[in-house]
């Protein structure tokens, strides 16, 4: 196959990322997850797509809701579990989700099969965002010289 | 299966639309092509995501860009010919293309196989935007009363 360009792309060629902003102990909480953000690949700054593969036991974020981004995730390969405060939903390939900018319904996938599960995950970038997390003692804090995370007591994390 | 609840979607209980905004005869040329509107299922707002089925000879639309709008697109199934100002190249199944709001360069996808493609569009929602096609004789207008098709110099269609 001849070399793609853009506004072509073939996402194999796409640098993975792996890791995650969160502070510990929930960074490490995230498992087996790799992006390759295809969107940014392509110049794309008002919304976000990213390719996520996950590995058994891995997870796609803390369960959390936003305050100003829709976000939208297609099954491509392999299956994953939806939890949301709606309860728990198998998403196999061909499958989707979509949450709503302000609606607090915690949400997050997790890969609890024994093999590969990859997904797109699409979400609109906006200053102003914030996100919570009903599970977990974390929220986001701003000091004025930038965001970081903290408990819900206040104290700062790491 | 059971039948899913949102945030969870199945894209196959999604109803089907057919036909285009664009005056005739642009309209019929088009062909083919059957949309399923993932987001606003979802209820989002921000951006949109469709899954888009193109039988042969199909097209997504006019070669176009936007002003304001970014668009991505990820192939899911078959085969599509992705024409730009960079020429024509074919995307597979696992390919994806991006276009940023404000690139001068026209795009469209087109399905010159006997097979039905099927894949994901996406793209943020913002009032304002415009699109304009290099190789086609439309433009929009508005005169207060809201946007129609024209002619380039002017005339109104239909």
């Amino acid at each position: 196959m001849a070399e793609l360009k853009l506004p072509a792309l073939d996402p194999g060629t796409v640098s993975e990322v792996r890791g995650s902003g969160y502070p510990e102990p929930f960074k490490t909480r995230m498992g087996d997850r790799v992006k390759r953000r295809l969107g940014d690949a392509c110049g794309l700054t008002r919304f976000g797509v990213n390719l996520v593969t996950l590995g058994p036991g891995g997870r796609s974020a803390l369960r959390h809701w936003h305050t100003l981004e829709d976000e939208f995730i297609y099954v491509l390969e392999g299956e994953v579990m939806l939890v949301t405060d709606a309860g728990e939903q198998t998403l196999a390939a061909g499958l989707c989700a979509g949450y709503p900018a302000g609606k607090r319904d915690g949400h997050h996938l997790v890969n609890r099969t024994g093999a590969v599960a990859v997904y797109l995950e699409i979400g609109n970038r906006i200053d102003g965002d914030n996100a919570f997390y009903p599970d977990d003692d974390l929220m986001w804090a701003d000091d004025g010289a930038g965001a970081y995370g903290a408990h819900k007591d206040g104290r700062r994390y790491g």
